[in-house]
C-alpha cells in the first residue's frame, strides 16, 4: 500500500518526467498562468469584520446516532416553516426520529416518514402553505453574482445563503446547492410542514427551486449525511426500521448553555473578502491551472465556515 | 420506528390536511400544472434502437473490496490516455493498488499516490501531455443542448457523455459532471497518464474543465465512491494505509468471457427519446411539481443506463 507522498489533483510538487517526444511535437503546452491567490489566501487574509457568528436563535444541532449535523436556518425565506420547525425542537418532536432515506446524487431526509401512524405533534402544525418564493422586498441583503445562471433572471447570496430572484415578479428563493435543507411535502404545496426534511447530497437539483420550501443549510457534519449508504427502498428510503440512523436529538443553539454551543463563524457574503473568493474560484491563477473559467456557477460557490479557535 | 408508508418528495399520495384559515387566506396556492411525461416514462416507452450496447472494448470493470465500479471509456476524446489506460489494465498494473482519497463535494481517486516509490510500469507510459481538449471535428456526434451555460459557448451530449465545444477554438472536451471519471495530475498538464484516477461525487466541478484529462464515467457503481469515508488527511486522503480501499482487480470487458460480462445499454444522445429525457427534466408536468423550471443544467441531464435482462 503506497500513501507516503501524495500525487494529487493540486499538489504543487511536479512530477519531473521527460516528456516521449513522439507527443511533444504535436501537443503544445499551455501557456503558464500568473500565480493568484487562491481561496485558502483570502480566507487566511480575512479580517474579523469579514465573518459573522451562526446566530444561536437560528443554528439546530441534530445529534445522530453517527455524529452531529449543524443547520443554519434562514428565516427570511421561509418565515413560518422556520419557526414550526423550532416549534417542533422545542417540543422535542425529532427526538427518536431517524434519517430514514439516502438516495444517490439526490437527497439524504429524517424525520417521521410514517403517514399512516404519524407521531403526535404537541403544539406546532402538522402541515403549513408552502413558502417556495417570498417578496423580494423582504430579503435585507442580496449580492448579485455577476456571473449567468440559466435557472432564475438573478443569483447570488443574501446574509451566506445561495439564493435567486425574479425582479419581474418581485420574489426571491433559496436555491438547491449541495447542502440546502428543505421540507420534504406531498403533491399538496401545502402538505409540507418540517416533519420530513432533506438535504441535497448530489449535484444541484436546481430544477426543485420555487417548487418547495427551502428554510436553510447544512453548515457542518455534510460527510456524515453523503456517506449514508444509500437506501435501496423506491427513492432511496431504507428497506427495514434497522438500517434508519437514530436521531438522538435536535436543538436549537440558543437553548443550550454558551459552553455546549460550538462556536461557528460564516463569512459574510456582502464583505469584500467574499468577493475575492468568488474571484478566486471563477478565475483561478497558477501554476496548477492552465485555464480560466471565467465562470463561476452559483452552486461551485464556496461559503466559508470556520469553528472559532480551532 | 416510523417506516411503513413513505411521504416523499415525490410520492403522489397527499396528505389530506386541512389548511390553517390565518394562512389560507395570505398565500395562494400555486395553480396546478397539466401531468406530463416523466424520466421514467420515457424510458419505458422507449424502443431498442434508443439504446446502445455499452462496448466492450471501452468499458472496464473495477472490482474492489467494497464491490465493482464499472467505468465507460470515451476514446475520442482522450484517444492516448485512454490507449495508455487500457495497456495498464492489460499488463494488471491497477491490481493491487487502492482508493486512496475520498473528498466530501469532490472526488473519490485511485490508484498508486506513491510519487517516491511508484509502482513500477511493465509497458503503458507513466505520463503523457494532457489532452485536456480536443479538435472539434475530431467528435464525431454532438447534440447540442438549447440551455444556456456559463463554462462554455455550447454544450451537449457526444455518443452519451457530457461534452462542450467552442466553435471559435475548433475544440471540444468532457465536462466535469456527477460520476465523470479523470486523470490525476500535479502541476505540469503532462505529469499525469492514468496511474492515478479520479471520479466526481459531488456538486459538478465544471472549473476544472479544459484543465485535466477527463476520460470516461462511472456508469455503475456511484453509490460505493459516494459513500466512501471522507479522508481526513489533507485534500481527502486517507491517513493510513489500512483505511484505502482495495483494488481487487480492474478488467476490458473484452477481455473477459461473454459469460462475465455485464450486459449494459446506455439511452442513444442523439436519439429522439432522449430529447423527451431532457425535455421531461427541463419542464416538470403536475400534479406534484407547482412550477417548470424552463431550463435544464447539461450536469442536471440524466444519461438513462440499463442492465439487459433485468
Amino acid at each position: 500500500m503506497r500513501l507516503n507522498h501524495l500525487t494529487t489533483l493540486t499538489l504543487a510538487a511536479a512530477i519531473s518526467a521527460a516528456l516521449p517526444a513522439a507527443y511533444a511535437a504535436t501537443i503544445r503546452a499551455p501557456a503558464e498562468l500568473p500565480a493568484k491567490q487562491t481561496v485558502a489566501d483570502v480566507i487566511k487574509a480575512s479580517t474579523p469584520a469579514d465573518w459573522r457568528p451562526l446566530d444561536p436563535q437560528q443554528t439546530l444541532y441534530m445529534d445522530t446516532a453517527l455524529g452531529r449535523v449543524i443547520i443554519e436556518l434562514a428565516p427570511e425565506f421561509a418565515p413560518k416553516h422556520v419557526a414550526n420547525i423550532k416549534a417542533l425542537v422545542a417540543e422535542q418532536y425529532y427526538d427518536g426520529l431517524a434519517i430514514t432515506r439516502a438516495q444517490d446524487n439526490w437527497v439524504a431526509q429524517w424525520g417521521d416518514a410514517d403517514e399512516k401512524n404519524p407521531k403526535p405533534i404537541k403544539h406546532a402544525q402538522r402541515t403549513l402553505p408552502g413558502e417556495f418564493t417570498v417578496p423580494m422586498k423582504n430579503v435585507t441583503s442580496f449580492t448579485r453574482l455577476k456571473d449567468i445562471d440559466g435557472y432564475a433572471p438573478q443569483v447570488g447570496h443574501s446574509n451566506g445563503f445561495a439564493s435567486a430572484r425574479d425582479p419581474k415578479s418581485g420574489t426571491a428563493w433559496l436555491t438547491h446547492c449541495y447542502a440546502t435543507v428543505g421540507v420534504g411535502r406531498d403533491v399538496g404545496s401545502d402538505s409540507g410542514g418540517g416533519t420530513e426534511l432533506y438535504a441535497v447530497i448530489g449535484q444541484s437539483p436546481r430544477h426543485l427551486d420555487r417548487d418547495i420550501t427551502v428554510v436553510g443549510r447544512v453548515v457542518s457534519g455534510m460527510p456524515l449525511l453523503a456517506t449514508l449508504p444509500r437506501g435501496t427502498a423506491p427513492m432511496g428510503f431504507y428497506d427495514s426500521p434497522e438500517k434508519t440512523v437514530p436521531i438522538k436529538s435536535v436543538r436549537l443553539a440558543a437553548d443550550l448553555p454558551l459552553d455546549q454551543r460550538v462556536q461557528m463563524e460564516v463569512m459574510r457574503t456582502d464583505s469584500a473578502a467574499y468577493q475575492a473568493v468568488l474571484e478566486a474560484q471563477r478565475n483561478r491563477g497558477g501554476p496548477w491551472s492552465k485555464v480560466q473559467a471565467g465562470h463561476i456557477d452559483l452552486c461551485n460557490a464556496p461559503i466559508p465556515v470556520r469553528e472559532v479557535g480551532k
